[in-house]
Order: C-alpha cells, then sequence, then structure tokens
C-alpha cells in the first residue's frame, strides 16, 4: 500500500462527507466551510484507519465522528488565528477567516463549527452508549483539561524555555487530540478495552511527534507547502522543542517518539500496520 | 410560594455545584469561574423546575445539566462582549473577561466553558439514553441553526428594521436556548413525549418575552441593576422589539407573549404553577 494514495483516498471521503454536512444550508454554513476546506484530514483519517482496524466494517459508523473532530481542529485554527491570539492572516493556503470576514464573524464561525461537532458526535440513534463516551472523551480533550488548557498554557510568557512546560504544552495541545481520534475509531469499532488503551497510549507518542514536527516545520518548512505561516512561533516567542532542545536534538527526539509508537503498532499486530507507515509520513511530512 | 425566594434558594444550589467543578483546579479554571460568579442562574433554574414539575426526585440527576447550561451561557456572554462583537467592558456587575484578562485568555475562557459544559451534560454512567438525547438536543439549540446563528444575524447591518428579521434573532439567539432549558429538565425526569412538546413550545414564548424585556431594558433599564451596560443595542445599532414596534407595542407584545406562555403552563395544570410565576417575574423584571 501506498501511504500518499491511501490517505488522498480517504481524505477525499471525508471531503465528501463534510461537503454533505455544509453545502446548501443557510450563508453562515458557507462561511463556516471556507474555514473547512483544505485541510490534511489527519484526524479524521486516524479514526476511521483505527475504526478499519478494528474491524469496523461500516464506514457510515465513524464518518459523522471523524468529520466532528475535523470541525473541532478547525474551530481550533480559526480561534488561534485571531488578532489577539497567534495573529495569522495566512491558513491552508488563502486568507484566514478573520482576514476573509473579520474578527466577529470569525469568532461565530469557530463556535459554530465546534458547537456543530457535537451534532455530528450525535448524529443517528444506533451505538449510543459508545457515541455517549464518545462525546464525553471529546469534551475532555478539547476542553479545559486539554486544547483549551494548552493553549492557555502556550500563550503565556516564560523568562526560559524548559522541557516540562514544553512537554505540558504538547501533551494538552495536540496530543491528546491525535490519541483521541483513534481512541474514537476503536471504541465505535467495539475494539477491547485493553486495546484501546493500548492504541491510546500509543497515539499520545505519535501525537506529541506530531507537533515535534510542527515545531521543527515552523523553521524549515516553506509556505507554499504548509499553507500557513512559516516562523511564526519564532516571532511569538513560542516554546518549541527546536527552542528547548536545538534542532538537531529535537529530530532525534522526534525520530524517538516515532520509535515508541511503532512499537507499540507493531506489537498489536498485522492489522495496524497502516499505522505504523502514518508514523514514518507524520515523522517525514514536509506540510 | 414567593418566585424570588424560589429562584434564590435553587440560585444558591446552582451556584454550589458551579462552586464544584470550578473550585481547586488550575489556574485556567479560576479565570473561567470569574465570569461564571454573579449570574441569575435563569437556564438552570429553568431546566430543575422542569424537572421537579416533571415529577424528577432526585436533584442530582439534573444539576450537572442544569450546570453545563449556565456555562454555555456564559460562554456566549464573553463571546458577545468582545471588542470584535458587542465591545462591552461591563458584565454581571463587574469588568468583563477581555478588560479582566485580555482578549486572548476572554477567547480561551469562553471556548474551555463551551467544552466544559459537554463534559458536565455527560456526567456519569446513568441515563444514558436521555443524556446522549441532551447532548444532541444541546448542540443543535447552541449552534449554527441556534444561538450561534442567531448571533451571526445580530451583528449583520440591515436597512431598516423589520420584524422578520427580528423574530428570527430572537427565535435563534434566545428563546430556542430558554426552551431547551425546560425541554432537558422535562427529558431527564423521563416526562411524556407529548408534555416535552408541549412544554417546549410554552417555553419558545417564555424565550421570546425574555428576549423583549432584554431589549426593553437595554432602554429603561439601570446599569447598577442590570450589572451590564444599558444602551448597548442602541449603540450598535442592533435590531430590538422597541426599535421594530416602537416602546409601547413592545410591552404590550411582551404582556402578550407572557400570556401565550401562561396559557400553555395553566392547561398543563397545577404541578407547572411555578411556571406561570417565572412567566411574571420574567415579564416584571428589572434586571
Amino acid at each position: 500500500m501506498d501511504i500518499r494514495e491511501y490517505l488522498e483516498s480517504k481524505r477525499r471521503i471525508v471531503d465528501d462527507a463534510l461537503k454533505k454536512y455544509f453545502i446548501n444550508r443557510n450563508l453562515f454554513f458557507e462561511v463556516m466551510h471556507y474555514s473547512l476546506e483544505r485541510g490534511k484530514r489527519i484526524r479524521p483519517i486516524l479514526a476511521i484507519a483505527s475504526y478499519e482496524a478494528n474491524g469496523g466494517k461500516d464506514i457510515k459508523e465513524i464518518l459523522p465522528i471523524a468529520c466532528g473532530l475535523e470541525l473541532i481542529h478547525t474551530y481550533s485554527l480559526i480561534h488561534d488565528d485571531l488578532p489577539a491570539m497567534d495573529n495569522d492572516d495566512y491558513r491552508r493556503g488563502r486568507e484566514s477567516a478573520h482576514k476573509k470576514f473579520g474578527e466577529a464573524i470569525a469568532i461565530l464561525s469557530g463556535d459554530g463549527l465546534f458547537a456543530y461537532a457535537f451534532e455530528l458526535l450525535t448524529e443517528g440513534d444506533n451505538l449510543i452508549e459508545e457515541k455517549y463516551r464518545v462525546v464525553r472523551e471529546v469534551a475532555k480533550t478539547v476542553g479545559p483539561n486539554g486544547i483549551v488548557y494548552g493553549q492557555f498554557l502556550d500563550i503565556q510568557e516564560y523568562s526560559r524555555p524548559n522541557p516540562k512546560i514544553l512537554r505540558q504544552i504538547h501533551y494538552n495541545k495536540t496530543a491528546q487530540f491525535i490519541a483521541l481520534s483513534i481512541k474514537v475509531g476503536a471504541i465505535i469499532a467495539r475494539a477491547d478495552e485493553k486495546i484501546i488503551d493500548t492504541l491510546t497510549r500509543a497515539g499520545i507518542y505519535l501525537g506529541i511527534l506530531f507537533q515535534y514536527t510542527d515545531d521543527i516545520l515552523d523553521i524549515v518548512g516553506k509556505k507554499e507547502e504548509l499553507g500557513k505561516t512559516p516562523q511564526k512561533d519564532l516571532k511569538n516567542k513560542k516554546i518549541t522543542a527546536p527552542l528547548v532542545y536545538g534542532m538537531d536534538s529535537a529530530r532525534f527526539r522526534a525520530q524517538r517518539y516515532a520509535q515508541l509508537a511503532r512499537g507499540i503498532f507493531t506489537q498489536l499486530g498485522a492489522r495496524f500496520e497502516v499505522f505504523n507507515q502514518l508514523t514514518d509520513f507524520i515523522l517525514n511530512r514536509t506540510y
């Protein structure tokens, strides 16, 4: 299997599903959809991959939830890009929401995507116990004990870079949500609790790897490939892996996190092989 | 029963529960709790009143959900008050979140309260079917087909005031959420579907009444009593009931909505008498 082909085919499935949820509704849905377009869809793809690796046979079971994760990710990008936050006018290869529609509409777009995500998480009357659990897991991961807390830490000023703070930011801002994406796929596929736990642990390593490469790409990435402004962390004096460890050490540590994730995925058996490839893809990504 | 005593005793129960969810956690919880303090708690009280009127016996069943509604209401106030939105430095009798903590923290506080609300809605492993339904109802009501859409309409500029737009704004921004508060109380008390529907219909009238009095108080209210800045709608050129109908007509229409709500509550029987009193309280409120 070619991992790029795999990603591309899944991305198309996610994009089509997203369109279904946003097209031919009121004007405000069009506004929200603008920010949603052109994403890599990493989180929904992880959810689908996990659902399928865990024996899930009906992609319609996981698709609304996978889309919900992308809505939440996009909402967090919109709010992060606001002038009061990271102040970035460029996202996913074009003007960010506040640049395109103004600040008020951008704030509301984020709020709307966030709320609508929970509609998608509770679509349909099947798998109610599993989806109730998913709602709770999602709420915990994206709230004041997860992403929002990571953002809160991220915008503080620190007198000196420090591995403990870096770890807290990476864990809360990114790793928990990446791990969650894999976890919800396993929950909806009714995987064993032990497998769910093990996958979540691997997901945390994968998520920290993801943020390491993000931090590194902020320095070495190209604007056209990234679709967002590089050297923004530098400008905003963010605590990043290269800042704390230096570039060489940051690269080395990224490889180490990839190994840790791969170790667990390999142990889980051949049906999780796609996760090894996804791990390598994330390690070597240029966007 | 004295309705003010009733409101006061319920308010205290809600405040105590909220404290439990926010005290002795990380610094960010304290920041969020600042905005949460000093609310009237109308929505959680409606949820509790509905739960009890529908025969609910264990307030612990409804309390986390009632608190969740207050978190969502508070998040929407924080985001509304932002400079890019209604730009109000004063809320609940003191500095609003962005004035106190800066814009970035205010945005994140709103986001955090919103996410945390869904944690409270899914607290515990009891009543899973009912709570799954509550999550879906809440998501629909507060998202791009509800509150956020109401806000989106509210910040547009209109060439002339017009009853249809006013109705859409009132319905989406306020009435659906007031009705929802009553509805979730009934759902958690396992009320009959017919009663749930009837109560929701009355809740819409009550919610429109609530926004009428809000619009009227923006003109005639006192800052000390309101705890927020009066004449803000005027300044922000908002479409309000007095603007569309004139003050006398707006007052008359508010009374008419109160009558409509009372008519339904009365028909439902004596155990819903408290809702008649709540309706009168909202009609005559000065804050």
